[in-house]
């Protein structure tokens, strides 16, 4: 059976604008998409409510990217010295982790045999190459090897990922939105890989039932009719994407006062989060939402917006213990911002 | 000794419709061949009742599929690029997944040495090819290692098999009715796979002395002339193979009053359902069961007599709760259907 | 060293007829002989009671088969589609499976390297090749792995072995009686693997001095001179061969009155026996034996006989309770049948 | 460097005459040497004994054995069919079971390949070949794996060692002596192993001060001049030498009374032993013990000497229970033989 | 995808000077440097803390060394026999050990074959030719097979590393500063590991809210303008670069009075430090602070300064047993120092 | 890099006279050295208390030994059959044994290919044959897989290594000083093998201020100028090496009169000792003890300064007690030996 025949047929993804509820999760999703630096997102929540789906779809709503023609890590004509390479355009990748990979699958090999003596084409790209300028999905991350979260996280904290054998040393860029889910009824990451996530968001099954009867209806019609339900969403995913681009340009141009980045760190201080992860991704992700909304100038309300989602999985000191609903970092946060 | 000689001979099929009491179980099989997308069956209960006996009868009463010849994958000629491809038609595949199956075994393996040099007939199908169009069997899915569960349902709901190794990615269609089943005695699945089959049987073994005798005999008299045995139940099954073919045609027809998918949300939230598979499988299952009756309109009756098979395995929140036994499902789903 | 210098050479077996005691078991072994539908035997007991001994000693007494000549699956002419194959005449093969056999070694294996280049050849059969049309032996069964049991148990219920690898799938008929046997001291079977032996034989240590003096001094003269003993049975071996031949062709004429049919249904209802294996074994068992006494018309003594050795190993929910002595069975069959 | 120039120099052997002490294990095995069907025995008990040097100085007594030249399996040119083979006097071989020794070691290998090219010498004899004829000592038996344990008691009960593989089938000549060892404090064998075991002998450490200056000094003369020390036994060593061959030319004609017989049997009946081996052995090693004082008339002596060592391993049930210190099984013994 | 395209751009290291607070951690990091006998550093402590920047800050800081040009060992011109080598100067290397890294990895491996035949070149370096005149950092290191960390503990301490592998023995300078950290939540060392480690410092989140604030800016304007950033510190860094650099010319000149001594090792024999690597480390650490101030005259605050690190972790007894936190060696160094 | 290249550089051993402290230890080693069948020494205690150097440092004060040129067994010309080899002086080797080494590191490999086609040169000798004529150290012997630690104890009792591997069977004298230790907090050696040990020497960590500055001062001057630390202790070195071998010289003629033998008897077995190697050991360190002073007439006293050393541990009988600490024997012995 010859290997074309088997190829991958496209099938329509459903519009990130069409997803009904969940804000936390889309919220989370847009600022590390505006800023990737915010550091990915956990997601925790009940089974059976769309996360795979939502991350496809934002992911599908993005712009697509200009590559090197065929090349394994995505790259950019800029990050590479090749003369005027043939580029094209792709859709920014969305790699699903699968459950059980292996080091080899997500780094990807070196074949020392043919690295003597061909010189080249010794690397076997891995999951890794594949996600490089897109986002990477990892379901039940609390169930994966703490030694493959570590490489994850390593790899999209720093933008590169290192392969070495036997001396040889591969690196190839590997930068990507991170994106981890998991039922907590299966237990927690470790304090210490928790803490690595920029963001950490939680999702509930919807209560009300009109809202559920018509996402059924949605997911349905859909199903029967991709093309026709894409369509129909047409106009606001592409609003979205300008707004997202637009975000993405304003972003530099945003100033945290220092009134309120001190505020920050006030309260990071008193709820004795580790470390200064939590202040800097509130920052960040402040930035990120107020350049969302097409402002350049952040309020008390851009932070109290997010300042949830950047620092409840950082306050726990113990594997045992559970994460925080939110209302902690909330109290503290009106009374060092002094609300009421 | 030559391959040829140990070929297996065909032995006949005890017939579906001689299959005496089992009767959830069977509505499910039927329910699902005529709308694969409900999602598969997972069934619990004694042994010795004749569960794969009754998968193998159902799959051995369907009509014919035509695919092209010797295909590993059954596929269709339309699945095909191939000009007038030659067709064959077989019996609707049925796979009994062994115990102690490999991924390998299960999804198919790739021969890179081969890829690399022979470019094709580089991918030695699995189960999951074998399978395609057909019925994947699993019993003692509660003994199955839960990476494997999760291959099988992934490829189950997306309708395809991906196999990757050194950055080859083989991906063929694998779509199937998957027929889970256990004991209860030896552990359940994860609620999170558990969620997953779209409905959930029970059976048990007949109590009534008379039916235990006609059973016993009628086995006695298949296995002492499987022919003449399956001569006799012809007619019925010609009717049932039919009946199942315009349920099949009829299916897009039946349509779901609001009211009813509103009131079907309504059970679900009301028993706490994680996500919407409860309520898309109670739909499908719902129209699934009208189509059956040669109707295209929905009674309460026909939710009713389907509700229990496709919520009472999502009411868990914890691994060691015990399935319900239907009493907790009926009550809500009689409340609110305002059924006294 | 050449391989012909180390073969076996042929000891006398001890032969059935002169065991004293253990009369349980050896009706079981009887009984499987004269029908192998019945499922084989699992024998629970003392250590040292000479279960491998009266095993291989049903195995002798039994009249040679003829086989295709050199066939590694001992196979008849008539199973083959050769012209005229060369026979020879063997005795039925005894199987011993070693503690820790794998499931290669049972199963034999395929050499896919030389199946692709050369076509045949590549099938190494295992023991459940060899043990064809004979009786395989289990000792410690409840040592073995449960998938091993499972394995055994599918091949002895359906008749075929079947081995697949890489898409290549070798089936070789494997017909025989199993026999398991095990100490009860070192835990037991689960459920749902009992539940597929068709009968349990119990077997104890004689207790009375004068019988162990006789099984003592037959062992020793047996050893000191092994075929003058073998000879001075003789004519007894012969007179069991015939009534075990006979017996065999008895079978099909026997009959089962509805009445005694509904009755033993009803034992198995009462005892709350999963499944119908129970109802039919003891039918199937009941024939047997009355075939055994050259009697063509069953009697309730008949179906005493047996059935708690059809029944015992049925009853238990839990892998932990322990097998029924037969009170139980002997009770209820008392009640349904009117015996006081 | 040559592997000539590594081969072993003949060492002497501290002679069995000369060991102090150690009646029970010293009995033991002069009567398995006697009569090899005793089946062995098992010696617990403190470490730092001597019972290597023990087991290694019987094997050293006894007569050399005619073998074929440079044959791996020491066969007397009786047992094969050789025209008359060159053959060679050896010492009887004792082999040191090493502790961790592989199934392959112990068993020898079949190297498939050159089986299937060179047709023969493709077999690698293990440890059971070297033993053949001798002696095989394992110490810690009780660490070892049940399944070794149980391959060498197959093969110490048959006398023949069976390696198979692929379909490739060596069965070699392996009657030995098997002799284990252990420490109770580390932990018993299996009863179910246990009892395979002919004898049972206990050692203790002398506690006589005088007694242990008296093995100390002769230890250390026999390590400050062991050729003097040989020497000065030679006489000794040549009495016991010949006291065994005639024990063993005799045995044939020693009787055992029924009376004594049938009371041995009650014996065992009375201490619940488990099967008939310790009926057997009982008898075995009384006339082994008869003959060994060149008597061939049993008294009732002569089975109180050993019937302790051949009953007292066959008392346990559990695993847990320790081993009965003789005191049961003579009391036993003298209530049915009627000493007072 | 040639090897080359793949190479690592340089990237700027954030500045030792501009690193805020963290002393315990900066002081040990420069005492070791300024004296590497110290033995290395073992730092335990918060996530989040910036531990592996401060040390590759440090390894930044130091000047160059001069090294054989691609010598994979780093090695001085002066520490191999060849006639004017060919050298470069490089930045003191600083290698990060991976988790999960294995020993092969670790150490280097010889490539027997190519040894055999080649002679030359079998020899493929591991982590630890790469730390040669470098530090080694392991993060975690109590999650780290006890095994690994002697083999590095061994290494730091001799200087050398050595592989053996069937008769082939390499050894190479591995002279490094061992720098493990870990979070005492997951574990402790072994105290026989941990004892090993020269120094013991804490790292503790900053509470202050402006010092905070005043990290995230730093960091922030680092990461949005790394080459500036740089720059601004130039002076800073040169200026230490400086100071260590007299300091370790200066080391050999500072004096420690016998008083002190004597003291320290009363301090030691008072908190029953096990074994003399306390009164050791001490005497070191207290010379290379004295001499890092610029002095060659040792106070009794100098010694004060130090003696928590050099001694906290060599307490305990018990594995179980946490980390002093310096209140019991400050206060017994206060007694026998008569500080009040 | 050639291998050459990275042979080790000499580095000086520190003095053994030098060594502060632990005489236990010291005695221990010069005993063993002077008679090697006092069967090698356990060490129990404190970490960093210098054990390894005080191993290394008796090695290395040891006269050399004339060894055959470049053999891997450091055999002595009369070892071997060959003509007048070439010889050459060697220090006596130390091997000390890696933590995590495998059997074929220790024992040496066979080269099964090489020794059929080749003939010679199939043995890779492992670190039994470097430490042949020894001593062998093993620190944390304790965390030694039991099955080597057993390998070891044969070896050196029996002063050979043998390796066999498919019918080849190497074997090459392998007599050496065992030198165990390991820390009491970590676990014991199982009785059986810790009675293997000749003797047994406890280590502390020096208590006294002085003595710890002093041992502090000369290790720092050691460190500082190795060459002149050894030239200092030159003719202590010379002074001991003397002793010790005319200690080795004398011990064939110290007699140990047979009363003290008596009362060493009575002792072990008023301790309850298991075995005779207590008494045997208990004489040898006895003269052993004598002759290093120079005498050939043993005195109480001799027998009191070593009897602790030789007894201690092998009191127990059970694993998880703990090692006398010297106060039962020498009550004991001053009790046996009339010492008030």
């Amino acid at each position: 059976m010859s290997k074309q025949n088997l190829k991958d047929k496209t099938t329509p993804i459903f519009p990130f604008t069409a997803i009904v509820g969940q804000e936390e999760m889309k919220l989370a999703l847009e600022l590390n998409v505006i800023d990737p630096k915010i550091g990915g997102v956990m997601i925790m929540g009940d089974r059976g409510t769309g996360k795979s789906t939502t991350i496809r779809a934002i992911a599908d709503l993005l712009p697509e990217i200009e590559v090197i023609k065929d090349d394994p890590f995505n790259r950019h004509p800029t990050d590479e010295t090749l003369e005027n390479p043939e580029t094209e355009f792709i859709k920014i990748p969305m790699v699903d982790l699968p459950l059980g990979a292996t080091e080899d699958r997500v780094c990807g090999t070196i074949d020392i045999e043919k690295a003597l003596t061909e010189g080249v084409k010794a690397f076997e790209p891995g999951l890794l190459a594949k996600a490089n300028r897109g986002i990477l999905y990892v379901d039940e991350v609390n169930l994966l090897d703490d030694h493959l979260v570590d490489i994850l996280l390593d790899s999209a904290a720093s933008g590169w990922n290192t392969v070495e054998r036997e001396g040889i040393s591969i690196r190839h860029p590997a930068q990507f939105v991170l994106v981890g889910s998991g039922n907590p009824e299966e237990g927690e990451l470790r304090p210490q890989l928790l803490d690595r996530f920029g963001m950490h968001a939680e999702i509930r099954t919807v209560k009300d039932p009109d809202l559920r009867v018509k996402i059924v209806e949605e997911r349905t019609l859909f199903d029967l009719d991709p093309y026709a339900w894409v369509d129909k969403y047409k106009d606001q995913q592409e609003a979205l994407k300008k707004k997202i681009i637009s975000a993405q340009n304003l972003l530099d141009k945003v100033e945290m006062p220092y009134d309120f980045r001190l505020k920050i760190s006030k309260v990071c201080s008193e709820l004795d989060v580790d470390g200064l992860r939590g202040d800097i991704v509130t920052n960040r992700a402040a930035k990120a939402y107020t350049a969302f909304q097409g402002k350049d100038s952040i309020t008390i309300e851009d932070i109290e917006k997010i300042i949830v989602l950047c620092l409840r999985h950082r306050l726990r000191k113990d594997p045992l213990e559970s994460i925080d609903s939110g209302y902690k970092v909330k109290k503290v946060f009106e009374e060092i911002f002094e609300i009421i």
